[in-house]
């Protein structure tokens, strides 16, 4: 990565950084992976699926991901109407890095929980 | 990624669901990225880097980033002490995963940016 891209990326207002910012909150991470792995849901579907996710926190998740691109929304003109939620060609791009980083995450887990308790001990 | 690790990790105690929500958070991944382009750093030159970053907050992340193992704390035995910061083996380990997602947001942002004005124009 050259400098430019360094100080943009540093830069308060960076569109890198925002873009980051949305996908790190945990809700989003989440439920891209809820979607890569239950395919096409229907709202209450991903809600169950996310058992401690607000109705109006999946509703503002879902909304956010859809303006960025990464989730399409069908609506089905039925009585009551029906909702669907599916991940975009873009998220699919996307997956493989997160995937990576759950793996990350999975195979560190167990060091950085020890460590992390090994810090609380010492009083940090 | 089987079953199983889905649910672990839909499960709101799962500790990778906690690690990635530690990670994701801005000040996280700014701070590793600041620490990956500037090497071993003082606080007030972590500081100037992030100038959107209060001290408080700094403080905040750098401790979690050390507890976490991600982030060695040095101190120097001067008046006024000197602590210095640096990337840890388990932070290089990440650092890929992180480029990688960096990389991938640079190469969309222009779309998503497009995406996301036109999402508020039709009043999504």
């Amino acid at each position: 990565m050259d400098r430019t891209t360094l100080q943009d990326t540093l830069y308060p207002q960076c569109p890198i950084r925002n873009i980051l910012s949305r996908l790190g909150d945990k809700w989003s991470l989440l439920t891209l992976y809820t979607l890569e792995h239950g395919g096409t849901l229907r709202f209450g579907a991903l809600q169950r699926a996310m058992p401690d996710i607000s109705q109006k926190m999946l509703t503002a998740t879902l909304r956010t991901l859809e303006e960025d691109g990464l989730v399409s929304r069908r609506v089905y003109p039925e009585i009551p109407p029906r909702v669907e939620y599916a991940l975009t060609g873009r998220a699919l791009s996307l997956l493989p890095h997160l995937d990576a980083l759950i793996g990350w995450a999975t195979e560190h887990a167990d060091a950085i929980l020890r460590d992390r308790r090994e810090a609380k001990t010492r009083g940090n």
